[in-house]
């Protein structure tokens, strides 16, 4: 419905947590919000929020706050939660098949429509009734369907090679979860998202702690 | 061997993404790499490559750069990759499954010792050699054993329930991957890792473009 303005990357960082909590008053049958609620739980200040939410186009009333149901499906609306758009997935390893398998993605919006691979073994099977096609298809299977976004979770040193081969055609929104950095043409949307950069920070927190 | 010290988190973003760099090059066989190099790579400046590189006391030769070998050690040192770690993890759904199956991880530093999940079909099962215990069982085993990470991968709406026992019984630092933002003591460290978060950044960017 609403269509979403190009917003500051650490404001889509919170928004999801917003999203999350409301949610979770929402099961609770609870019908009012209050931006300060919302700011104790995420321990941020309620300005901060008011303020997030303002991009959103989300008013609240006077005293009670925002409500709860148009709340929730205003912010699924505004992070594209609620369109469902289309991806294929290259790398079907461990962190692939777990993407393949996770509700939460399809929940989001986002619905894999096929997995690629080079191991002879995987090809043809299906994981949660998505088939893994040998990556050489991706050729064709991307000119056949309008599918802009690829997820790549093969080992890092292929990264390249698969971004390439997805710009290609027809991609036009990479999620790479390798730690390599990718390079692509700058029309085409990179999001990377290593769970090891934040194994690093935790570490680091951690040992900085014991000292 | 080196101690890190309190990095900010920018450079810590980076510094896995320089390693993974760096460890290609090392495959391939290449003794030297420069600072120009990893830039390029990474697409920011040189001066911020060197200046992030500083924290960690790595020092480059001139004309020839940063050695290899002792690029990889150092920082794997630094990170906190090459210290092994023991964690449990709660919640042996799919996302849990995954890391359970990751064999990064391992490779990262991290040694997941036990799972635990409410599901009895899922009870006493194995996945990569590690056990799934009922979540009771934390308490005990986590007096046992000197286990000081704990990795959340429950549903949103009982992952403060399971960080308040894993405080409650030692646990030092926990990896969130719920949406959900959890309350613990300050000497407790926290890092959130959202592949939602990610998603909605993707979107938004997708989205802008085609207006």
């Amino acid at each position: 419905m609403q269509k979403s303005k190009n917003v500051p990357v650490p404001v889509l960082r919170r928004m999801p947590a917003y999203l999350s909590f409301v949610q979770m008053l929402q099961k609770q049958g609870e019908k009012y919000v209050s931006s300060t609620r919302i700011a104790d739980y995420m321990e941020i200040d309620s300005t901060q929020v008011t303020k997030d939410l303002s991009h959103t186009g989300l008013t609240g009333k006077t005293r009670v706050g925002y409500e709860v149901d148009s709340f929730v499906s205003v912010l699924e609306d505004f992070l594209g939660f609620s369109r469902v758009d289309s991806a294929f997935l290259v790398g079907a390893g461990s962190l692939g098949c777990a993407l393949l398998q996770d509700k939460g993605l399809a929940a989001f919006g986002l619905r894999i429509e096929a997995a690629f691979d080079v191991d002879k073994a995987k090809i043809g099977t299906k994981v949660n009734d998505i088939e893994v096609f040998h990556i050489d298809q991706l050729r064709t299977m991307a000119a056949e369907r309008n599918v802009v976004i690829g997820i790549i979770t093969v080992p890092a040193e292929h990264a390249q090679n698969v971004a390439d081969l997805m710009v290609a055609w027809g991609i036009r929104a990479i999620w790479n979860f390798t730690p390599a950095r990718i390079k692509v043409p700058s029309h085409i949307v990179v999001q990377n998202t290593t769970i090891y950069m934040n194994l690093a920070i935790l570490f680091n927190k951690l040992y900085n702690q014991e000292k």
